[in-house]
């Protein structure tokens, strides 16, 4: 699906998909092609990674504690080499995928596209224009989308262990500045602060 | 929407649900509760604009040009003081809405949530748990929304005006940084550069 629909579709649709093959509907009349959008972290811009944005959305369809969720799979994201997954994608003749070299994984302290992207052309030594960005990015969808039915099913198991804190630095900046108990409450978010500030005076 | 569903669920809702509202399927069906899970830029994470996230979608359902519109609607978001729209929202008994005095706009110079906020807090010199915090984003996913519909029904009528380009500094950068044309092909994204680098060498 990332080849044909982008990362968006491509995490959604191997989670959500999966089950409308399975179950038919609630989930085999979902307008699928809607999660085009998100390709390249929306229309190209560079925002939030696709594939997380599609996670996000089949967690709030499928489980009963969807913001725990989402902030485990979030966190667990910045702090992991991505891809973790490695796939034989299969070439359409038009294509030159899969790439030839193996990808490598990268570690970006970031769920924005701009960001994972910036950090995985640095590490890989590889350009947005080549196959290996596109595989890499297949198997990105791949790997969030793994990780988010390992987090489902082990909800619904009852056995869902929260493995990923926001950093202790994070945790820091939060205090004063995000959530209703801080000091300032001047802004939100849950980002790992320090991957784009680095001029506080502590 | 915005008080009961967040940010995604009410643009899109605006959108979309009205369209469900007036002609019923294949929009009514739509399971809009999904969209809850862009509240706060995703789980409150801070990541992309709820109001954009969903109204991206509602795009991608309606428009045969959907990269063109949201590439339109998110420039017009980052140059436009925000909000535009003024409601009067109808106060739940338990909520503290609306707020006593008006709210002040401002321009973010992004589509990015942490940022958004972190930008209208310093201008208006209001918090994240202040009453015009909450309708400052319940008014701009009217906002949005409204503009959003704008380009639709332009797209519709044939008289589509693409009236907002990326800036001449972002076009520089792209140059070099983003696009099958340029010369490092190192990132992707279209987000205006400047506004969170500020250490370039020219």
């Amino acid at each position: 699906n990332y080849f044909s629909h982008h990362c968006m579709h491509a995490s959604f649709e191997a989670i959500v998909g999966t089950l409308a093959d399975k179950f038919g509907e609630p989930y085999a009349s979902f307008p699928f092609e809607m999660m085009v959008y998100g390709g390249g972290g929306v229309a190209g811009w560079g925002t939030l990674c696709g594939t997380l944005n599609g996670a996000a959305a089949a967690i709030q369809l499928l489980s009963h504690q969807p913001k725990t969720l989402i902030s485990e799979l979030y966190r667990w994201h910045e702090v992991t080499p991505m891809p973790n997954v490695s796939l034989k994608v299969t070439a359409n003749k038009n294509d030159h995928f899969p790439s030839s070299s193996p990808v490598k994984p990268s570690v970006s302290n970031s769920v924005l596209c701009h960001i994972i992207m910036s950090k995985w052309a640095k590490d890989s030594g590889k350009d947005m224009s080549s196959a290996e960005k596109k595989q890499r990015c297949g198997q990105a969808a791949a790997s969030v989308a793994k990780k988010t039915v390992e987090l489902l099913n082990d909800e619904k198991a009852g056995m869902l262990t929260l493995a990923h804190q926001l950093s202790d630095e994070t945790k820091v900046c939060s205090s004063c500045h995000t959530g209703s108990t801080s000091r300032l409450k001047n802004t939100q978010g849950k980002m790992e602060c320090s991957t784009c500030h680095t001029d506080h005076t502590k």
